[in-house]
């Protein structure tokens, strides 16, 4: 366990799920890398030697950038080399993933500048993206989504996610969502699990 | 970590946190016993040879006995003199318990039959119980606190539990509550860690 005795933040906590679900060769996807420090932690979960993939995606060039700069630095070459950096939207994922055989989808929604047009542009892409990415999600596998309800955009991308998730069977999801009850501005951890 | 992979029921990640905060030799508290599973498992934490203090508390008689009944049961006799039962109101703690002392208060409200006065009389006796708790409690230490918003009664119980710990400075207080979306009967937990 990371931070073994703080329940402090959102970070402790999915810290917590990413190292209890993720086991070496494993398959994992950072569905929205922004500046890699996310996908790091994911890569030194999974990857080892030459077994397991992470494919790290961002719709910003910028993001990819930065994250593979970080990487760089930080990884060892052998590990990097089983890095895949997509630039793209997260809406659709790379075809060659198969379906039922990733362990782990993490989403951090960070904060979105502008109007309601470009909130509900964006809302829809990150339902779309994760009716895909639980297609791809293997058995006992989770999606981790960070949000930001802290600002009026991420407040109503958060309620559209958990009206969503609240329609999912019970008999195939198992759907959990945290929330930091004395920090206003603090983001929420939403953790949708396949059952095995 | 008990269930590795399971994420299915607040009692997983209820166990999940006692686990990782609980160690041999600390002085915990079940304040609702009930039919002493709880008990059980936290005793199975704290109690090693001769150190670690559990207390049991409940103010039903019934419920004293069956906690006895399966912890006799259940736990090596030289651990069970550990276990301290306490017929009673957990509005007051024992006298003898020290400030700053206890690892982790575990409480369950489980269901409440019965109307409005009885709701509100069991609201305030939770809420005063829960100030009397947080000064017991030891740095790093945590309350975890299951509810029943599944049930009109077990709602109001919850929102007040709710609204008082959105007032806890976020200095001093970590609180987060788990809510399981797609399933409406599920008790949710709430845990208050002191911070250090």
């Amino acid at each position: 366990m990371i931070n073994t005795s703080s329940f402090k933040s959102h970070l402790d906590l999915a810290h917590r799920y990413w190292q209890e679900v993720i086991t070496f060769g494993d398959t994992v996807i950072d569905a929205t890398c922004g500046n890699g420090y996310d996908t790091l932690t994911l890569s030194k979960l999974a990857l080892k030697n030459d077994s397991g993939k992470v494919y790290a995606i961002d719709i910003q060039s910028c993001a990819i950038a930065k994250s593979k700069d970080l990487l760089i630095n930080w990884l060892p070459k052998e590990l990097l080399q089983k890095v895949f950096f997509v630039e793209g939207s997260h809406e659709t994922f790379p075809n060659h993933i198969q379906e039922n055989s990733v362990k782990l989808i993490a989403y951090n929604l960070g904060y979105l500048p502008g109007g309601d047009k470009a909130l509900t542009t964006r809302t829809a892409s990150t339902l779309n993206s994760l009716a895909a990415a639980q297609k791809l999600l293997m058995a006992g596998g989770i999606i981790s989504i960070t949000c930001y309800p802290g600002h009026p955009e991420g407040l109503a991308e958060e309620s559209a996610l958990l009206q969503y998730t609240e329609q999912l069977s019970s008999h195939l999801w198992n759907c959990c969502h945290h929330r930091w009850l004395n920090r206003l501005k603090s983001p929420s951890l939403l953790i949708i699990q396949k059952q095995k």
